[in-house]
């Protein structure tokens, strides 16, 4: 069937389960033809507006394109997309923001409605009707299991060699019913390769021959060096300590620039058989399984540069020995990251001096991404440690703030918080002992001062009996930083 | 051995893992031993300060006793005391404030440094050594395993029939060897009945004959009876729609006056075969077990007014077989909790418009107790409820802000608000949907129009270009209410 034609079978008004994890996996060809048909029905003065559910972010083909149109909404339960932030922060489109981990079961539940249509695509259909999941597979399984309605897109382009990388878990049920997901080790397989789906709810199938639109892989800046610098002199100190085994445990690691340099310097070390419990692979995890410092991989997505992709296909048969891609719901699952005991690695937008984090909001109102799976890894996590350049905005923002302007990750949450001035180790630690190593080793100097002098006007302002000496705070100060950068381009008085 | 030759095993910097959970189960003697002989060293000018580690809250005899005479350096994971919030809040007490789940873990990660001493209630030593459990179980496992010296007091005052009613699961292990933990039902059974301990590390035996200091039970005031009929309303509504079953899933409820209500509205409505999968168990709970409401009431800590108690010792055959105190590592694992799916409802000090909930601070600074289980239940359960009398201080307060002053449950794990103006069902909301039922349903009439206001200036703010329409607010006035609370003791203009 054309694109044309599937996607005449999305209504207005439809809620729409779509496959994609970070840029891979993603339908490319019904939601472009989709967005035409709304920008059609627009010209007729028609209203054409869907809800978008997906695993996480896509890809300009996906929501660019649908959001261009006005054509969504609602998304959830996480976006990175330039045109959808722009929507969202001007109230031209819903947005929840949801754990990775929560998605599936609320669905489930039934907390989210109806879902109308799944658009899935894959690698590839068996003869007796099983799917070969294609790059990514989010929440696919659950998509395909409750929609009234499915749309394959069978891609050519992802190779059939992905076959029997998937392990996707049949066993999941509504509690009172739920059994525990027996996953002992990133390699364990507790289901099935192939997807299933009911043929009678398959209303179209599109074939396509179109590869993922790969993230580039662009070399670490000085800052994200620096950053994974403190972070192994970090890891080294608490194998020393006897806190960590040499094989460390299970690594968890966020997408970008500074996670690939944290995984590079891992690889350049003295590390070998390690494991990654995750749910974006990276070029970084690929070297390092190439280079035998990995042994094993558990992710949701693949995420590789174009280079890294080639790379891939070209070793498919070592990587499937080593790779397992699962649902996002078992890849996030808390049971599973609790139990593994997993090191997690986070970005983050600002930390403040408590230790409290935010990773969805700039400046306390304007959504940048979404949490993602970053509080499913956090709170499990054996260690959670939260990254970011000290500043942003060249020195105009101190990622270190005297309170947050949205909390996504509570004090009770993060034990490390780093930046490329070093690296503040909160555990055992009370608020003002936090505040005290944030400011001294993450904040970069030109706001340690100004840092250092909030703080002790608000510990004197607790210690004349105006407020608790708890957690310190001017009330009227707290988020003066990020209103005069808003006012003035820059967190500081100039 | 007596009370003040057990405390002078205890020395200055010590850090000491006592039992108690809620005023039960706490030592009774060596404590206030222990704050005599603080307050002798003191008297001679020595400096004599310990690190208290509990299960949670315990009693003016143990927190009381001891922040009193200014011998507690460091408080964990929980407290709810008048001197030690003082003390904590004048800097004079450093307090951490962990998840309950997080705590047992943390200690056996050494991250929160070595374990002296273990002092722990028992109610009974068996001829082979094992430890019958007192009233609640906490930490003491772990206490027990990791302490290099151990105190027992022997409480007499404890009923024997307790023997057999505890389950306390000796399977837990270090990362990378944890296996799943097989709770599949409130009532299975995974561990022993008795705790452990190796008798070389038994420094002393101190026998007491003193019972738990029982809260006292009030019956619920008007606000609580409301909140109560909105929950009962919420989940009759649920199960109509199919997404509860008739018999529920299994609950769990904080302590308190609210909480309380809501368990004997369950228990007058048409309710049978509930379960509770909870920390604390109180009257309430008994009551629903009694009347056969509840058929099964899983927890680590009875917290029963006196009259429950007598109730509760008067019929123990009846209530050992549909009671099990486990330790809370068990009690508040995420694992179980999200397998289970348990409907989670707690009390708050306030949340803001867009669902962001405190748990924890007074105006951002002053701490009022900790987190305790609240986030393990809020982040895992099948549906979290966070609920509050919507003013506080005759009205000087609303509980309904426009920004949290601390936030402990973010916008990602809060479901359902509730005051005893409404309810707000937040699935499936957007922020500014969110606002606008929270406003509605749960702000009292006396904010409601300074609410709106609120929202409506940073929503036009953000339409002019200046913020983000996504989560609106005015930084400069975010945390005014609270600031002008502390200035004029109204957070309104008056
Ligand atoms: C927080 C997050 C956005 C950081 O991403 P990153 O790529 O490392 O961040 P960068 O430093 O490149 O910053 C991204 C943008 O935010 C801006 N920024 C960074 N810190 C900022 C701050 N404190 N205030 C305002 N803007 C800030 C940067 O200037 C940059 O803007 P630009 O795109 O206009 O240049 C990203 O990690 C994220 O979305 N996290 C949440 C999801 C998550 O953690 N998932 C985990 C599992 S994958
Ligand atoms: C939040 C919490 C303190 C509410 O407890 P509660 O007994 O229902 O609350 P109350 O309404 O009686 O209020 C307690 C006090 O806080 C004050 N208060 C309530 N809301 C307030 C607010 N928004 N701002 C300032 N003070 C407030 C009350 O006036 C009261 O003060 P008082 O003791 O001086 O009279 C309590 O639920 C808690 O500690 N929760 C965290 C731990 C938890 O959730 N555990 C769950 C598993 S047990």
């Amino acid at each position: 069937m054309s694109a044309e034609q599937a996607a005449a079978l999305i209504q207005h008004g439809d809620h729409v389960g779509m496959s994609g994890f970070t840029s891979s996996g993603y339908p490319k060809a019904v939601p472009p033809a989709l967005a035409r048909r709304i920008e059609a029905a627009n010209q007729h003065g028609n209203v054409f507006r869907i809800g978008v559910w997906t695993g996480a972010s896509t890809a300009p083909e996906l929501d660019g394109a649908l959001a261009k149109v006005g054509g969504i909404e609602l998304r959830l339960p996480y976006q990175s997309d330039p045109t959808c932030r722009t929507r969202i922060n001007a109230g031209e489109m819903e947005y929840i923001d949801i754990h990775l981990s929560h998605v599936s079961q609320f669905v489930w539940f039934g907390f989210l409605g109806k879902l109308n249509v799944a658009l899935v695509e894959v690698a590839g259909v068996l003869e007796d009707g099983r799917l070969i999941a294609a790059s990514s597979l989010g929440n696919n399984k659950t998509w395909l299991d409750l929609a009234d309605k499915v749309i394959l897109e069978v891609n050519s382009a992802h190779a059939l060699g992905l076959e029997g990388m998937h392990d996707i878990y049949y066993g999941t049920a509504l509690p009172p019913n739920r059994r525990p997901i027996p996953v002992l080790h990133p390699s364990t397989r507790i289901g099935d390769a192939y997807l299933h789906v009911d043929p009678a709810k398959v209303v179209a199938i599109v074939e396509t021959n179109i590869p993922d639109r790969n993230p580039k892989f662009t070399p670490p800046d000085a800052a994200s060096e620096r950053i994974a610098e403190h972070i192994l002199d970090f890891l080294e100190h608490e194998i020393t300590r006897g806190r960590l085994p040499r094989e460390l445990l299970p690594i968890q690691s966020g997408v970008g620039n500074t996670a690939n340099a944290v995984l590079s310097g891992l690889d350049k070390g003295k590390y070998k058989g390690l494991t990654a419990y995750t749910e974006v692979l990276q070029d970084g995890m690929l070297e390092m399984l190439k280079s035998g410092t990995l042994a094993f991989a558990s992710s949701t997505a693949l995420s590789l540069s174009d280079e890294g992709m080639r790379e891939f296909l070209d070793n498919i048969d070592y990587y499937r020995e080593r790779i397992l891609l699962r649902p996002q719901e078992i890849s996030n699952h808390p049971e599973v990251i609790r139990r593994l005991g997993v090191i997690s690695m986070n970005g983050m937008i600002e930390a403040d001096m408590y230790g409290n984090v935010n990773s969805t909001h700039l400046m306390g109102t304007r959504i940048m991404n979404g949490i993602g799976g970053s509080g499913d890894f956090a709170r499990n996590a054996y260690l959670s440690i939260f990254m970011t350049a000290s500043t942003a905005k060249n020195g105009a923002i101190s990622c270190i703030v005297p309170m947050a302007s949205h909390v996504d990750h509570t004090e009770h949450d993060v034990q490390v918080v780093v930046t490329e001035q070093g690296l503040a180790d909160l555990r055992g630690l009370a608020p003002r002992q936090r505040s005290k190593v944030i400011i001294e080793r993450c904040a970069h100097p030109s706001y340690r001062a100004a840092l250092q002098d909030y703080e002790d006007r608000a510990q004197a302002l607790a210690r004349s009996g105006r407020a608790g000496l708890h957690t310190p705070h001017l009330l009227r100060e707290a988020l003066s930083w990020h209103e005069r950068y808003e006012e003035t381009g820059h967190m500081l008085p100039q």
